[in-house]
């Protein structure tokens, strides 16, 4: 079974009440990636033989780290539709809601459709030099991050700091599971958190932060994930605004034949 | 007393329970328009003498069309600390829910600050005309809307199409409360879905449509609000995808000096 998958399975234990068990393969410095959390509620929306059809939306609130160990996911279905339908979920730990969400599936069929959007050039992955993590944050290792702009380098202390002092707000990289899984809206739940966050990126330095909050929309038909497959992902992240202990950050995920799979945005704290 | 005020009293009835009635000013075709939805969630968390600081984001889904009369907003404290604080939101009418959301306010000081995104350029508001609706829509009444560029002139049939038969995808307008009210977040959380849907400023035609999940994020310290008082926000809307019955809308709220107040994005339904 694959990391992602183990670390994700879910057991019910009543109605709309489902648990499961940390993994430490999506750990980060304090509790797991925001990712890993976002794909344990799209995993017990997808599980559920309630489910309309492809979710559309996900919004995550991040309301306290998560600790190793036993956790529960209340599951509740606030209204369905013939087109759409809502869920509501919370993420209970210790006593206390660590996460709240919703994510919003739909019957998609086709219709009018358009592209604004086109996906910037890159070189292919395998002419772009795969991250070597140190190993100190675990969830790193669990994913094949390949750079092409706005690197970690300042991050881990490598580069130059640029003229003003910080680096570039915008990162482009390939990225994927790793080891490699087939694309699905659980891993792509994941990986639309998989950027490093914008105020360590351009500051070089890290002082507490978390992610307070992160929306995605799916863009993804089903037949687009299993067309991706397990090739690499192009990601990219950039922020508008720093201040009084928030910044922003919007992402995008675009597949290897240009179509933009996913989009999104987070709210990041910070205490300094 | 204001419009917007009126619309948006709410009445306690119990613990965590308010309750308030449908105003006409801001209604759309089906519903009142999301923007209204918006600032009633906002007003029941500004008004909670449990609430920590200044709203950071606001995440709203629009599970069926609200109904003319009495409603009720169910209000959750999920997690506070000391940093952050996590309010979870239903909004109940004639037994269903209607809306479900989430709002996060923050203790916000003094820290790194940093601008990556600027104010594009635009003629001042006094040099722009003034949208005068044809009162179909009565919501559109109830703001001053000065289009820049990408201007509803397609929606309302004056405008020949464009050579692909699309009208552009991105919108810049000058916009504020109608009448004057000086801007604070419940009026900021409307403005932030005061944007014509992407599909019907691009397509020029009306279908069954309906946003089904916004996320705002509030950049703007309460200060930066007062200063602003009642002069115009330049407005942005973009889109990136349109396929199988949803399309992503992004939007930029800045202020007359330069600053950028909210940004946020909404995920739209539409039927054909």
């Amino acid at each position: 079974m694959h990391p992602l998958d183990t670390a994700t399975t879910l057991r019910a234990i009543a109605p709309g009440r489902l648990t499961g068990t940390t993994s430490d393969a999506y750990w980060n410095f304090a509790g797991p990636f925001g990712g890993y959390t976002a794909a344990l509620l799209m995993r017990a929306v997808m599980d559920d033989p309630r489910r309309l059809g492809p979710p559309v939306a996900q919004t995550i609130n991040y309301c306290g780290a998560m600790t190793k160990g036993a956790f529960e996911i209340v599951v509740t279905l606030a209204r369905s539709g013939k087109a759409t339908q809502h869920w509501s979920l919370e993420l209970h730990q210790d006593g206390a809601v660590a996460a709240t969400g919703s994510i919003i599936c739909a019957n998609r069929r086709e219709t009018f459709a358009h592209v604004v959007a086109t996906r910037p050039t890159a070189p292919p992955p395998v002419d772009v030099p795969r991250l070597t993590p140190d190993g100190r944050l675990p969830w790193l290792s669990s994913y094949d991050f390949r750079f092409v702009e706005g690197g970690p380098g300042r991050v881990f202390g490598n580069d130059a700091p640029t003229a003003d002092g910080l680096g570039p707000s915008r990162t482009m990289l390939w990225l994927k599971d790793a080891p490699d899984r087939p694309l699905d809206f659980v891993s792509l739940s994941a990986l639309c958190d998989c950027f490093i966050l914008r105020l360590v990126q351009m500051r070089g330095t890290m002082v507490p932060m978390s992610t307070v909050s992160m929306t995605s929309y799916f863009h993804a038909m089903p037949g687009e994930l299993s067309s991706q497959g397990t090739a690499h992902l192009l990601g990219i992240a950039d922020a508008k605004r720093f201040a009084a202990n928030f910044h922003d950050q919007s992402m995008e995920l675009w597949a290897s034949d240009g179509t933009l799979l996913a989009s999104g945005v987070q709210t990041v704290w910070y205490k300094e």
